[in-house]
């Protein structure tokens, strides 16, 4: 079972905003850090500025803080936004499947996946920065990349 | 969030014998039926066959049968072992993490996922196979191939 390397992003770059608090940070920085294209840490920040838990400050020092929102929000809720809510195995492929409507497979696969989400849903990014974690990485920033949690 | 190809064949296997009950099906019938290629669905099966869910009768009229034990067994066992319970996200790859000795949020996708598999835990291939499910599927069997939850 695999999230989508932008939900790891995602959650990534949450984690690294939140430990530098107020203080800006590019989002070539953190691709940087993290050893990831640019273009595509540049689409998931994107992402989460539209889910308004990132915000870009433009200029000279400027770059990427968390919002209110992203402090608080809940991983339940970006990693449903992410990921989507869409079947876990192929019931609607190019063939789609003769027993889609109803499937009992598909409703437990289903019942299964927001068991998932839903134990990720009490939880905020400072969860995810609790000791020993934000330290760590706290210890890590603008240092050599490798950051690939 | 995407389970393999193989677990997904192993599901709809457990499903496909369980409709048929006592009377045996060749796994090249079931990858016909499936659209699948052989050399995946036996390899499936084998493992299935190695966790003692089905068994093979070899011969004329033989084929795959499901075992006492695959009539019974937890649907949660099944996803474990054909998922295995490695990171949902990449913390070990060529870069290994520095954080993940104690990461927070790796430890939270864990619980996550265990989340899910524990949902699957109390069905068995029974709960898959009830109505409608089982009934359609058993009018699908020999017939036109696409059978693709």
């Amino acid at each position: 079972m695999r999230l989508t390397k932008s939900t790891d992003l995602a959650l990534r770059t949450i984690m690294r905003l939140a430990v530098t608090g107020a203080e800006p940070c590019t989002a070539r920085q953190i691709a940087g850090e993290m050893q990831v294209a640019y273009s595509h840490l540049a689409k998931v920040a994107a992402r989460l500025q539209h889910l308004d838990l990132i915000e870009t400050r433009r200029g000279r020092g400027g770059g990427l803080t968390l919002t209110a929102t992203g402090r608080t929000a809940s991983i339940g809720r970006l990693v449903r936004e992410f990921e989507g809510v869409g079947d876990v195995v192929d019931c609607e492929g190019d063939v789609p499947c003769p027993l889609r409507q109803g499937c009992q497979l598909r409703m437990a696969l289903r019942r299964a996946q927001e068991a998932f989400f839903a134990s990720l849903d009490p939880l905020t990014v400072d969860d995810l920065v609790a000791s020993p974690t934000g330290p760590v990485l706290l210890g890590l920033v603008g240092r050599a990349p490798g950051l690939s949690p």
